[in-house]
Order: structure tokens, then sequence, then C-alpha cells
């Protein structure tokens, strides 16, 4: 894995203006975004959310990285922003279903994870705490991908500000019982050392963040910085901001923890839900075509009522048994009870009609690769 | 007048944390906002936009102003920020409502002016120009009040950067035709400094502010301002911003233009807006009385065509050409046909359902005089 290289996609979420594209470039030291044209007051209007991807490949001592961004351009723009976070669920989503097609068919060997590993969601450093459009995202989102809350352009709050305010976040996260996702506890019988880097890790959220690419000189350094007529922001200054912090969190010590997470737990929820109603429309088939045998006619007629409710709550949970992972055909061919050699074609229409909701939002995904 | 001292009625408006509160605590150095509780972020969701007044005495060299502040707390918080603008202008219009009536009324020597004179409308720093709901808002208001547009929280950009976001800002304000204060020009017989001075405060727009209530020690002074790791934002320095300019410009220079423009212009207008509606009022309701005595039914009968459009404006202009103002009691008798008598209660009556429209909204407004 080492020699092939990382693969991760990370998402940038939160209203316009909060510096997600200057952090991610400040991040990952490039340009991203060069290309990028800003609407005016009146294009703004009507503008929508829409999704962009950019990837880029990253070296760093001969370890390559494949990174994926996706930014969420026009969030939270509008002068009406009910349910803008749906673009945003439905692309994730979107990610999730390609996986799980790809997961199912017969070449498993070469599949592109496309998955949304994790999302920095920009907090504004102007709220008074979370506004209400952050707690409607963050909740509409917690249990689909690894939400890290950043506390964007932490340069115009004082050190006594930002302690104050990430307390508020904090606080405010647990009242709105949102699920952000944790870092893992250390082991107890780690050095005291990295207790407490853990300890401060944990005491960060969220993040304080400053990005530039401009390099400006400060007492005789050249750094990464803004040059104000008081004085000269650092960006990589940890008595400035967290920039270093989160940058180290994310490429180093929890990259591997966040693909995990995405893994175990926000995949496999996504697929168990999948399976479930996959499942359910294939008993209420079998009900169906039992019937239509027995009576002799081609039409559809509707199930009548001779399985319980805990009958096929039963027959629900055999299937799941059946489908582990292990055998891609078996597990295909039981689920729907067809010969394997067709069961791709089959498997694909089960997809357009129970997981693939989401067609139209498709149509705002703009792939940029550079 | 100088010493009865000035009446002023400034409104602060724009989005929650921009620090309104703070930029009019910094002008007029007081604590108008002791007792205010930020709300958290369970009960910024049911938030609606209310209207505050705070009203402070302030002597300076002698001379006195009473200042009333009105205030819009919870303005573009909402996730769905639709017409959050209009508590505000009914707040303005009821306000030019009260003051006709008291106009109208016997005595008119001791009229309590409330119509606001100047409304600051703050712009995020974050934004990439003006946002929809600010094009939305001064729209909305542009014909009601004189809106002085600043930039907020300027502390938060680079020279450069405030120097491109006021010509982004003062071009989309054209580009969206919304009509701003505009200062008087100055004599053309006026001296260089004085022309300069007067051009200077031209090129501000919007001026760039920072607020600060701390008092802070920066090169041996003690000063208004914010202390940064990285230095001292003073706001009373005019190379951190533009603070002083607004405060003289407001208090000093532009107070007595802002009260004019306010009762030559806006007042006027909707005076004349009131003045039309009741006048069509009337000449239906002689329309109605004529045939009613005709035909000798008690019930009011819809006015049948015998009046021409053009004949119906004829007479509405020598309804205005009579209602100039000098004596009020002439006035309101002339206008509804009465005897001066009983004029105040059928005046009062004709605002409850002319120009009352309002009355729902009223119910927002606490007036916490201090």
């Amino acid at each position: 894995s080492v020699k092939k290289g990382f693969d991760f996609t990370l998402m940038v979420a939160g209203e316009s203006g909060l510096g997600k594209s200057t952090l991610v470039n400040s991040l990952f030291l490039t340009d991203l975004y060069k290309d990028r044209r800003l609407l005016n007051a009146e294009e703004r209007i009507i503008q929508t959310v829409e999704i962009t991807k950019h990837t880029v490949d990253i070296e760093e001592k001969g370890v390559k990285l494949k990174l994926t961004i996706v930014d969420t351009p026009g969030f939270g723009d509008a002068v009406n922003n009910t349910e803008c976070w749906k673009p945003v669920a439905d692309y994730i989503d979107q990610q999730f279903e390609q996986y799980f097609r790809d997961e199912s068919g017969l070449n498993r060997k070469n599949i592109q994870d496309n998955r949304v590993h994790c999302c920095l969601y920009f907090i504004s450093p102007f709220g008074h705490g979370l506004r209400p459009l952050d707690v409607e995202f963050m909740k509409a989102l917690h249990e689909k991908v690894n939400i890290v809350p950043v506390l964007a352009k932490a340069d115009t709050l004082t050190p006594s500000e930002i302690k104050k305010k990430k307390l508020k976040i904090r606080e405010e996260i647990e009242l709105c019982a949102i699920k952000i996702y944790q870092f893992p506890d250390c082991d107890s019988d780690e050095d005291d050392d990295f207790k407490q880097q853990d300890y401060e890790l944990k005491e960060s959220i969220p993040f304080a963040v400053i990005g530039s690419n401009i390099v400006v000189e400060a007492k005789g350094k050249r750094v990464r910085g803004r040059l104000y007529p008081w004085g000269i922001v650092e960006v990589e200054n940890s008595a400035h901001c967290d920039f270093v912090k989160l940058r180290n969190m994310l490429v180093r010590t929890h990259m591997q923890d966040l693909k995990d997470v995405t893994r175990e737990t926000h995949y496999e929820n996504y697929r168990a839900h999948c399976i479930q109603s996959m499942t359910r429309m294939v008993v209420k088939e079998r009900n169906r075509n039992k019937l239509t045998r027995e009576s002799g006619t081609d039409f559809p007629i509707p199930a009548v009522g001779d399985m319980t409710d805990s009958q096929t709550e039963k027959l629900i949970r055999e299937k799941d048994e059946e489908v582990r992972p292990g055998d891609p055909q078996a597990e295909s061919a039981h689920l729907l009870g067809q010969p394997p050699a067709d069961h791709e074609q089959r498997s694909q229409q089960k997809f357009e009609t129970e997981c693939g909701s989401h067609a139209g939002a498709r149509s705002h995904l703009e792939d940029e690769a550079l």
C-alpha cells in the first residue's frame, strides 16, 4: 500500500467566504482553485449549491498520496437555505452506492474508492456559537461522514475569545446531540507525552484555523502568513492557530482511522440499510410470484397479508446472515434468487429503483480532475 | 436648539455577530447592551427578527445629544431569511406614521420625533462582495431611510483586501441600483483641504470598521483596541480602519444633513403616499355617498364608473394642493370634509385603515429606554 500510495477524500463544507479554498491550498501546499471564478451579487441570487471535485497527487518523503477534495460552493449563500445540505448528503450517498455496486460486481480487484473519508465543517468565527444552519447541516450528515469542525478565520479572534468560543461550540455540539468524529482514545500504557498530545488534540475541537498562500517575512524568516498593519499572522505558528495540529491529524496521525471509521461505520450503515430495503422488496416479490403462479394470471396482484410482519422481519434477518461478505457471486445470487450469470445486470436494476434516488442531484457533479 | 440639545436616531442592521453592538458602544463610549443575554443554538432556531430600542444622553463640550439606537437582533440568523427585512421596514414606517399623526394633530409644539435618521448596514468581511440578503435588505429599505454601508470587523482583512472589497461592494451597489445615502457635494469655492476631505469620505464607502470596548496599552499609550498575539489593533488609528471617519461623519459633519434628508425626502415620500391613498378613499366615499342619497338606500353600493380615472387623478392633485402644511385644522378638515371639532378622531380612524397595516409587527417592539 505504501508503494501504491494512499487515497484520501476530504470534503470541505460551510458558508461561502470562510476560507475553505484557502485553507485547503495551505494544508496541501497546492493551488487547487486557480481557475475559480467568483460570482457577483446578482449571479449569487440564483445560484444553487453545487458539488465540485478536484484531485491532486502529493508526494511527501517518498510516500504518494492521491488526494481528492470535494467542495460545496454556494452553501449557505442563499436568502433561503432550507435543505441546502441535501446535495451534499446525496453526494456522499452516491459514492457509497457506487462502491456497493462495484463491490457486488465480478471484478473487485480495482475498485475506485470515492467514499468521503472526512468532512471539514467550517464554523464562522462571528457566530455566537453555532448557527441554526450549522446545527442542521451537521445533524443531517453526522451518520454519513466523519465531521471535523473547524473555527474558520481565527485571526479575527483574540486567544481568550477563541478559548471561550471553542468551549461554547463543544457545549452546543453536545446539547444538540451532534456526533462529530471522535478521536480514538489512546492506550493506557502510552507514555505521558503521547497522552498529553492526545488530550490537547481533543481539547482543540473545533480547530481554530487561518489559511494563507502568501509568503511574508516575519522576524527574518519567510513564512506563510497574513500581513496586517498591526503585525504578521503566521499560519504555521501554534501560538497563532491550530493549523499544524489539524494538518498533522489529517495527513499523519489519523488518516487511517478516518478511513477505517468510514469503512466500518458509515459505509456499513449505508450497506445494511440498502440490503434491508432490497430484501424487503425480494420478499414482497416472492409473495406476489407465488400468488401469480397459483391464480394463473400475469397481472401483478397486490400481496395479501399471508405473512405477518414478524415473519417478514425474520426472513430479512436470515437474508442478512446469508449476505455476509466472502463470495460475491453467491451473495448476489442468494439475494436475488437468480443464477450467478446475469446477477450483475439484475443488481444494477435493483439499485436503480432502490438506492438510486439521487440521480437528479448527480448532474450537479462537475469533475475537474487537475 | 443647541441649548435644548439634539435628537438623533440611528439604526444598526445586518447579520448577527458582525459587531453591531460593539461598534455602537465604541462610537458613543457607552455600554448600551450590558443586560443583553445571547441566545444559544437551540433558541436561535425558533428566533425571529425583533426590534429593540435604547436611548442614551450624551454630552460633548456642553452640547447635549439624545441618541436613540434601534437594533435588529436575529436578522439573517435563520436558515430561511426570506423577507426578514420586513419587521425593519415596518418599524421605520410606523415612526413616520406616528409623526404624521402628531403633525396633523392640534398640539404640534412638542412632537416627539422617533423617525430613523440613518441606518448603518453591516456587510460581512467574508462575503465575496454583497450577499443576496444584503441586496434584498438594502433594496427594501433604500427609499425609507439613509443607508450608510459599513464593512464590519475589518481587522480580518489586510489593507489591499479592504481596498479591493470596497471597490467591489461599491460596484455591486451601483449594479444592483441600490440608493445608499449620498454625501452632499461640497461647494466649488471651498479650499482644497476641505475638498480632499470630502473626496476621501466618499472613497471610504463602505466604511471599514473595527469596534472594541477594551482598553489596551499600545506603545505606551492606553487605547481602545484588540490585543492579538501578533499585534494590537487600534480602533481609533486611521491606518487601521475608518472608525474615526465614520464617527466624525455621524456626530459632527453630517448629522444635520442626515436629518434633513430624512425629513425632506424619506418622510415626504411617505406622507405623499399616505395623503394620496387617503384622498383616493375620500373620493370613493363621496361617490358612494352621492349615490346613496340619490337612491335613498342606506346600503353601501359599489361606486359606478361615473368618474374617469383621469378625473380621479385630477381631484387627487387638487387635494394634494390643499393639504400643504400651514394650517393643521384646515388641512384635516378639508381632507375629510368634516368640521374641525372631531377631525382628530376621524383622522385617527383613517390611519388605522389606510396606513396602519403594520399593527401586527408592532408587538415586536420592545422599548428599553435606559
